[in-house]
């Protein structure tokens, strides 16, 4: 870890996530020069006053050259036009990582613009949380601990790999490697199926003719269960989007379970419904703990 | 509020739900005698350590005798034995309430029990975290702000349903009265679906060959969403038995919005499913604000 250090390092999208890094590498004394790019000129402001970056640019293909590594921290999608942006610098060897949620969707997309040149483009997923947004919420604590996804391609050499890998850790987090089928699979589990089940339920509570009246009697366990549902419409749309075969087979899965519980349910076999609840119960109470 | 006062109270289970009303009574000094019954001897013993209680009872049926009012507050499945103890006391017109989650089932049961005498008899169903058990979990403030739901009779006289209603009240609670039928409709919605959605997905997970690799994935959001899968299973088994019809409905309905949202999803049709994500998000965002 100590051994890491970078010149020159491109943020693209100086939110939570890209800002983070930013403001994690910096503190630490391990990158040269941060240069922002992003749309929203009062938080690209925000950002040089904070001291995340120390310039920004407005032209992305520019600012990318003589880069070392080029982070790609935007909303889907932006992706493809930012990518556009970066042919040059990724043909010249920079090496483009992203954050993003989905990860076949990304590869594709990649390997769509850049052709060859994509042995550059290292694919990741920090797992962290996204509460708020914006360069006010960045912080150079986020990814402590905390686990980022990188799932490289068989074209990847694995010096470039390494290289972001490195920065991850350098910002104190865990680098794990998978495929990028695996990682939408585990994903579509653990966090874009509830996301879809979170929704759904507040969405029939809310068209109910007395939805007022449902929320006002709804209490601790309805908001921690119902927190998600609260995120960006937008974001959750297209991470359904980008993994919608893997999604769809969960939400098919888990209407089959949900329709099992019915049965046990309507034939009053009882302690079948106790069964799947004490195991459910277990492995969670299993797994907060394990998180202690 | 000021008026309420209360003789000997009588509480049948002195866990968080039962304690903390008594020691809320105590607290203000609105009850001359708290007779705890209880089957847990180390639980008893620390409610008359605590002073949340004034003295214990084995034999509940001579308890109850010249008490001015019984709360019963067990697990649904000791309700039917508790009332049993209780009939003689419910003749000679001592008042009983309960705590139990649902109420249609209680009022049946109460019907049975306790024939023409059900005109002492007031259901109740308190709206307080039940994180926690057991007489070391209560505490005075349980009830401050939160709200209490009746569901009287038609054969409760009036100053019956009144008593009880004050007692909640000056425990800090605010009282609301509805039919039972109403009320296990309302909380099928934003209570026992939400607990059946949650243990089903955590489930799922658990049961997949690779679920250690899932959980150690799951973030924030996936802890928030799964906290009421870790509820007693025995209860929430009980509670799912006693509404089964309104919660097979409710579970049906979920099912149908959930087949709609999953074909907007294969279809590609992602305007709808960002329509249903942003009225989630709306609706969830200002029910939250309105907690505030």
């Amino acid at each position: 870890m100590q051994d890491f250090h970078i010149g020159k390092l491109v943020v693209v999208g100086v939110g939570l996530i890209g800002g983070s890094v930013a403001a994690a590498l910096k503190r630490e004394r391990l990158v040269d020069r941060v240069v922002g790019v992003g749309r929203s000129r009062a938080n690209m402001q925000q950002a040089l006053s904070a001291g995340v970056i120390d310039e920004q640019a407005q032209d992305l293909t520019s600012a990318a050259r003589g880069a070392e590594l080029v982070l790609v921290a935007v909303p889907v999608r932006q992706t493809a036009s930012v990518l556009q942006q970066l042919r040059q610098a990724v043909a010249d060897g920079v090496i483009v990582t992203d954050a993003g949620s989905t990860k076949r969707d990304f590869v594709h997309m990649a390997r769509d613009i850049f052709g060859s040149s994509v042995k550059h483009v290292v694919p990741g997923h920090p797992i962290a949380g996204a509460e708020r947004s914006g360069v006010a919420a960045a912080t150079a604590d986020l990814y402590t601990g905390k686990r980022v996804v990188l799932t490289p391609l068989p074209d990847n050499e694995n010096k470039f790999v390494e290289r972001v890998a490195s920065m991850w850790r350098a910002c104190g987090a865990n680098v794990i490697q998978m495929s990028p089928e695996h990682h939408d699979a585990v994903f579509s589990a653990v966090s874009h199926l509830p996301h879809v089940l979170s929704y759904a339920l507040v969405e029939l509570i809310a068209s109910r003719d007395n939805a007022e009246e449902l929320f006002s009697f709804a209490a601790g366990g309805f908001r921690d269960f119902t927190r998600i549902a609260g995120s960006s419409p937008e974001m959750w749309r297209d991470i359904c989007d980008a993994n919608a075969d893997q999604l769809l087979r969960d939400i098919d899965a888990f209407q089959q379970a949900l329709s099992l519980l019915a049965g046990y349910i309507r034939s009053g076999d009882m302690d079948k419904v106790e069964a799947v609840f004490a195991a459910a119960a277990r492995a969670r109470n299993a797994w907060v703990n394990s998180l202690k």
